[in-house]
């Protein structure tokens, strides 16, 4: 694959983007390849959404997200378990093989990490085979440790591994993202783990720009912005075998108040500047 | 020691209230330990704080900061080493043996975090026997990894172990500091690290509340409002040999915003219900 046949962008880099206008705009663009998100598709249609990126030629790098296994409550687990059944129908049906977990923070009122941490594995233990059955793999994404309390108690790729590896490599990976592990100093030794357990099964690109915005979800820097290697990444996640699409993934204010389509115009420029 | 014995409050957390506010309200409090900060300790003048706290019967914990020492120019770099050879001065004047340092983030347009983390252990060894002369002790304080780009490019105990242990135990240390740390799955058995080591310098208690403010420099909780199991941590510290100071530091300005010797007192009963 040449880097433009590699180049996915994550539909919520351009979410002003309709799903029809995301399709032309890729079109234009030459790129091939787009990561969906589950509320647009279910906004647009599953079937609609899964015959318009068909019928462009267009492959679906991955959905996001299911995930969210944390609840303590046996009524609260089983509804977060048939969601993420639905989740991963829906994968399916989209003609994607990658589901991307977020994997929740602490129920309102605990302290407990390692309790939730157990309950994300027992959901794990019960989805993953329903997920390889549908030929769709789960991949967790460690998400950065600010966001430990209250959306993901999964903060590190070692941990994310130390989850995964309960469970075969073809149904349980992970999710390299630059945004959530550019910090770690551990971080190159995972990423040759990941690689060699055949774990790496969706790789994301943002920067890290400050100052973070109040509740630091739509801070995501665009490529080049910001203080991240990416290219140090991109090499390091290829010297470990990954040879799938390089996914840009971008929660940003300013970009979402752009053109769309000049903004996924600069994105695959910034793209083949810093991560080419 | 007992518990009363052993709490300690942070100026930050009172801002608001003068060195001589802070020093009159630990007497009614029966507060015997406070740690303080550079900048209000040059206001007051650093004789005439000295001499306040000495005549109060007050032991000071801890003295912040000394750090920012990732500079790349060698104009930068002598700067930093001249103002941490004057906060160790300050600490030796002020009768506490613990300097906390912030090591600082990447330089402006840097990508380069191990040139950072290797910059900063070589400002250690020239300041550490500088401290040591003088009866002080540098406490490497980790700082979550939301701080990683700006402010330190220290993100966890076991990298600020890393750091300390190319230093003597009495020259190097770390502080332990629960809103820094408290998301790590690995921290118990780091500070079990740092206990055999003897490299505990410095404990600090706050609690991570959510949504995190614009900048993410002044939402630290009050003890017990947030996620973290706060005795857990003091717990496993006092298991790995720590007997000193518990100190309260929190930014927040809902605390700033409110009388000063209210907060104080509402952060000792905090401490009694949730750290003792």
């Amino acid at each position: 694959m040449n880097d433009m046949a590699r180049f996915s962008v994550n539909q919520m880099t351009v979410r002003q983007l309709s799903l029809p206008e995301l399709v032309k705009s890729c079109a234009g663009l030459g790129i091939g390849t787009v990561g969906l998100w589950r509320e647009p598709v279910a906004e647009y249609g599953l079937e609609a959404t899964a015959a318009l990126v068909r019928d462009a030629g267009l492959t679906v790098s991955s959905l996001c997200r299911g995930g969210f296994l944390t609840a303590a409550g046996p009524a609260a687990r089983e509804a977060a378990l048939a969601d993420n059944r639905a989740a991963i129908d829906e994968a399916a049906a989209l003609g994607t093989d990658t589901l991307v977990l977020v994997s929740g923070g602490l129920p309102d009122g605990s302290r407990d990490l390692a309790g939730a941490r157990e309950r994300i594995a027992d959901a794990l233990a019960v989805l993953a085979p329903y997920a390889a059955g549908r030929g769709v793999r789960l991949a967790i994404e460690p998400l950065h440790p600010m966001y430990a309390a209250d959306r993901c108690v999964v903060s590190t790729l070692g941990q994310a591994l130390d989850l995964a590896e309960r469970f075969p490599a073809g149904q349980v990976g992970v999710v390299v993202d630059t945004y959530h592990l550019w910090w770690d100093d551990r971080v190159a030794e995972q990423i040759r783990r990941a690689g060699e357990g055949g774990r790496i099964h969706c790789f994301q690109l943002a920067d890290w720009v400050t100052p973070l915005p109040e509740g630091v979800l739509t801070g995501r820097g665009q490529l080049g912005d910001g203080c991240v290697d990416l290219r140090w990444f991109r090499e390091r996640v290829e010297a470990a075998g990954w040879t799938g699409p390089v996914e840009v993934e971008l929660f940003n204010e300013g970009l979402w108040g752009r053109d769309g389509n000049e903004v996924l115009a600069e994105t695959l420029t910034r793209y083949r500047a810093h991560a080419c």
